[in-house]
């Protein structure tokens, strides 16, 4: 029987992931870390059926003619499961953050209020072609005592749906119920859809992928969501600017993976600053073969700039095009920012200490740099060990988010009559 | 001209509520206590011009036939204006969440990181036919950084626009710019419509009022909401619950004031206790005129008892109406809850702390309580000073929402050139 005729019924799933999320919840930290433990070791055993299996999402992927950077991320090795399984080694030498007293307090009348950490409940993942997402996302949830409901790209399901029925077989050696695990089976977009607004069975929806993908969940969904995603970042180099502390971070953000949300999209350079270090600015232009776009001033200043349209101002390139822009002072990029930005990752190059200061205060963002590569917006980068995604919205979670994104609270009050 | 016919441009005024947000959100504490104490002054000096258009509204609705509670909740006197003035004035004296510093870390590669909390930006609220919220939500959101729109019920139009131009007269006396609190001056429904999508302009919608209107913001916009309301609450009365305490706190929590959202819906009995005790249980239901519905064998034990149906363990009475189940032990009781609750408040009584800790640990609520009344699932009774509403959500924040709901967090990261 092939996948897609077999029959899905995903709230079904949605329920199933729900009861075992009970009973997840009240595990032992060292119970939720030997299950991860065994996931890793089975995976590790298993990886020639995995890589079987992605064979096949290969052989369609190539009849269909995808790109080569597709095909690496759908592509599995030995080596990228043995990473699969290591992440998962280290997501369960992470904290737990369940249990927690993040506060407490006991009140004239003497109730005691303890505010507690607990886990979400249900994640519903929705993600594109890539095959780490089931591992790692399937980790971090279970860490934070979360079941998690996995529907990937259509293009990694016979991977995904490998890797999550060896999972399955792993967590039958563990106390953590194999239903907590849920895998949508199809390559049918209304499962997607049924995910959307099962509010009672799931707690959030973390889309990650395109900003079209995001897009069509945070637009379609009663369930709450995480939003990801979308960075159009900006490095403003102000008139006090350090040379090569500007030219290494430009160079860093913009080429070192110019793919990723937290890449540099567009420049904003003090007029001054760029009179006076154009020829070094260009030549890491050129020696990096980096393509600009800016308005008239620009096509003056640097050879072989493209002329700008909005889009340019608007949008992430996420290959190795830069727009530029040119401002008089650090007010005009702050005001450059609030209209372009996606309040993602923004950063300031400057000596003064007053000018970094009014940016670091004035820039709504999630993460906002003096002196450094937006490129560290990550949660590894930032020391939270493993990130789930990075928000770019502002409620619950903002910027790279770790295991403490997938908790809630309670208040646990107790007392010995009390009334009002 | 009447309101009716003004034409209202809602994305005009949150672009408004937006630029002005920003100017506000960099304000020192003082600047904004000073203001809200001003707006206090001012709502007390002009009380006879908000009671004379308040008087319009009550007109209109005596007109309408509608019913006294909600004729008081509409009417204002000079004592409710005093009240919204000493209301600001406490929020005044409230520690401001701005600028907290919620962590800070160096990296190895010398990375400063902090974390800070900074306001949403604009709050959006939505609300039924009463005056305060208009007060009380304009100064949590002014003294937390926020702009605010206002959307109230038709029915109180003319009284908020009255207080919303006396706060205005007062704003114009401050650094808080006037538009800063932006207020939907019309009865026509679509205004709010647009609200629900204005995601570019407004941070968060908060919906306050039944649960029709807060499920129609929540299935209709696109703009994070803060979910408040339904309490579908109970309190479990377990084998080894005092008598005293349970009795006590059942009548609290029934007929302190039935028709909030932390008052009891649903008694879960113990079955033993309940033959041991039902006498005095009868008497306490008689004596505070508590109509009890269950099945076949409440029905038998309960003189007067009416037979439950489904809605009766779904929603919430509101009113001195009771349903009353009988378990065996907690672990049903707990199911029950489980099956029936809205995740708000819940209780047992119990003397004995390993039940206590079960239960504690078991329900998923936003405030689950031992030996307590669940009527204090309140900002205030809780000490947060004030609240906002009460989530019955997981994400954000849960339970009763103080000034700190209404903010979110940057990192805020120096270096001194670091790349990746």
């Amino acid at each position: 029987m092939s996948i897609e005729t077999t029959t899905i019924n995903v709230k079904d799933q949605a329920v199933k992931a729900q009861q075992s999320g009970k009973i997840l919840s009240l595990l032992l930290t060292s119970e939720k870390n030997d299950a991860l433990n065994v996931i890793a070791d089975t995976l590790e055993q298993e990886y020639k059926f995995i890589l079987e299996e992605n064979k096949k999402d290969l052989e369609t992927g190539k009849e269909k003619g995808f790109n080569e950077a597709f095909m690496d991320r759908l592509r599995l090795t030995q080596e990228r499961v043995n990473d699969f399984a290591n992440g998962l080694r280290d997501v369960a030498k992470l904290d737990d953050p369940i249990g927690d007293i993040l506060s407490e307090w006991t009140l004239e009348n003497g109730l005691h209020v303890k505010k507690v950490r607990v886990p979400l409940g249900v994640i519903g993942m929705i993600y594109e072609a890539r095959p780490n997402v089931t591992v790692d996302a399937t980790g971090l949830a279970l860490k934070s005592g979360n079941a998690i409901i996995l529907k990937g790209g259509s293009s990694a399901l016979i991977s995904n749906r490998a890797i999550v029925s060896v999972i399955h077989r792993a967590l039958e050696k563990t106390k953590i119920p194999k239903e907590a695990v849920q895998f949508i089976a199809t390559t049918d977009r209304s499962a997607t859809e049924q995910l959307f607004t099962l509010k009672e069975h799931i707690d959030v929806l973390i889309p990650r992928g395109g900003a079209s993908l995001i897009q069509t969940v945070v637009n379609n969904a009663t369930v709450p969501v995480l939003e990801t995603g979308v960075g159009n970042v900006h490095i403003y180099i102000d008139k006090e600017a350090d040379v090569e502390k500007a030219l290494n971070i430009m160079v860093n953000a913009k080429t070192d993976r110019p793919a990723v949300c937290n890449a540099l999209e567009t420049l904003i350079v003090q007029r001054d600053w760029l009179q006076t270090n154009k020829e070094a600015l260009i030549s890491k232009f050129h020696e990096h073969s980096i393509t600009v776009h800016g308005d008239e001033e620009i096509l003056e200043i640097i050879p072989g700039a493209v002329k700008a349209e909005e889009k340019d101002w608007t949008e992430e390139y996420l290959c190795l095009e830069l727009a530029v822009k040119v401002v008089n002072n650090v007010e005009e990029a702050i005001a450059h920012i609030e209209q372009y930005g996606t309040k993602h990752s923004e950063a300031i190059i400057t000596e003064n200490q007053t000018t970094a200061q009014q940016f670091l205060k004035a820039v709504d963002a999630a993460a906002v740099y003096h002196n450094a590569s937006t490129r560290f917006t990550d949660g590894g980068a930032l020391g939270f060990g493993a990130e789930i995604g990075i928000s770019t919205q502002k409620l619950h979670a903002r910027g790279p988010m770790g295991l403490s994104a997938l908790t809630t609270t309670k208040y646990c009050i107790t007392g010995n009559g009390q009334v009002r």
